[in-house]
Order: C-alpha cells, then sequence, then structure tokens
C-alpha cells in the first residue's frame, strides 16, 4: 500500500496536470482510460495482436473506433504498428515500453474494479431501494 | 514491478470481466474512468469536500455534469454524500474504503501519464511530422 502523502505530495509540481483544464495530460488521460483505449492497452498487454484478433478481444468494439483509437494510441507513443512485407500483408500492433507502464498500472485498476463488483452491485441495490 | 503473470493470471476466471461487453464491470470502469469520473475520485482521494470546492478543483466541469459524476460515483458505492445538518445546510462528498482503493490506482495512473508527458509529446511531433 502506497501512503496518501506518497501519491498526493508534489501533484501540483509536476509541470503536467491533468486537473488543468487546458494540460495536455488530460487529453492522453482520456486516449488511456476512454473505453476503447482502455480496453486495447488492456489486451495489447498480453503480447502484439493483428486489427481482427484485437477486434475480437475487445468485445462489441466497431472497426471504424478501434482504427481511431489505435491512431490515437500510436500518436502519443503508447501502440507500435508494425506492417510485416507478407502476401497478404499483415499488420501487428504492440505496446511500446511507454505504453507497457500504462497498461500495467490500467490492468491494476481494472483488476480492482472487477474484484470489487460484487460490493459494486449491493451498492447499487442499496441506492436504488432507498429511492424506489 | 508486477509480472504480466501476475496481473493477467486468472483475468478469464473472474466472474467479472470488462472485454465483456455485458458486463456490469465495464459500466462501473467507465464511471471511474470517464474525464469528469476520475479527476473526481483523484480530487477526493486528498479528503472530503464541499460540492463547490470539487467544482473549482476539476477545473472545467460543469454543474450539471459534476453532480450526475457524483451521482454515479455514489450509486457505485464509491462516494460517500455526508449533508450536513447546519444551517445553511452543507453537503460533503468522501470516498468509502471501496472509492479509496479505486482512487490509489487511478492515481497511480494518472501520475504515471503526467510524469509520460515528455515523451507523449515528442512521440506526438515525431507522429504528425511524418505525415505532414
Amino acid at each position: 500500500m502506497t501512503t496518501t502523502q506518497e501519491l498526493t505530495a508534489g501533484l501540483d509540481d509536476l509541470p503536467y496536470n491533468v486537473f488543468a483544464r487546458v494540460c495536455p495530460s488530460r487529453g492522453t488521460l482520456e486516449h488511456v482510460t476512454g473505453r476503447w483505449g482502455a480496453l486495447t492497452l488492456g489486451a495489447l498487454y498480453e503480447g502484439s495482436l493483428r486489427f481482427n484478433e484485437l477486434r475480437r478481444r475487445v468485445d462489441g468494439v466497431s472497426e471504424k473506433m478501434l482504427s481511431q483509437t489505435l491512431h490515437a494510441l500510436e500518436r502519443d507513443g503508447l501502440v507500435h504498428r508494425e506492417a510485416q512485407p507478407t502476401n497478404p500483408p499483415r499488420v501487428d500492433y504492440e505496446l511500446t515500453p511507454l505504453g507497457h507502464g500504462v497498461a500495467e498500472r490500467l490492468l491494476a485498476l481494472i483488476h480492482f474494479v472487477e474484484g470489487s463488483m460484487d460490493d459494486v452491485l449491493a451498492a447499487r441495490e442499496r441506492y436504488d431501494a432507498a429511492r424506489a
């Protein structure tokens, strides 16, 4: 466990601060945590995947949204796109070292949320019952 | 550093799986990682805040969006709303223990993204230059 102090110390001293609306880190955080960005990074954490493999893994994503998501992550330097000189041509996507660092922290969050769902669903029932 | 194996082992054995489109954990992940959800949890990690204090901290959020965000987080059992019996009435928001666990992992991610922004911005310049 990290202490509150370790996590928040110096937050406001960093040159980048997601709490400030003009900071570019806010955009990157959104690429990383957006519905499809988060699932794409999580899927690629296990290894490189082709476009259609990714599409199957990220259940529900459209071709267009996955393509946009991959472009944003590639532009931010989190995903590397590698066109293989094969016939037919084949494109692999993999995490960069920076993307790996982001995905690791994201998966820790995803795991925690998945492991908390019994409590979350019980809280929703209480909330809805109190307002029924 | 956690190993890949530790992070991904058993992911598919959990009763909840964000990669499946019908899983309720996907909705909770979105409440937690959505633009305003993430910043609200991060702000409350430092302690309880009143509505207007939160609004100032989460730069750019509208009253309506902050209110919706707080309701979703309260319903998921991540935020506790406490109406103080004062005159004028005063409402404090604070993290529940579950919300604290989520916020801790979220802040680790936010910190990492903020600390990576020099690399992200350099990657964007390279990406745009290669396509100019």
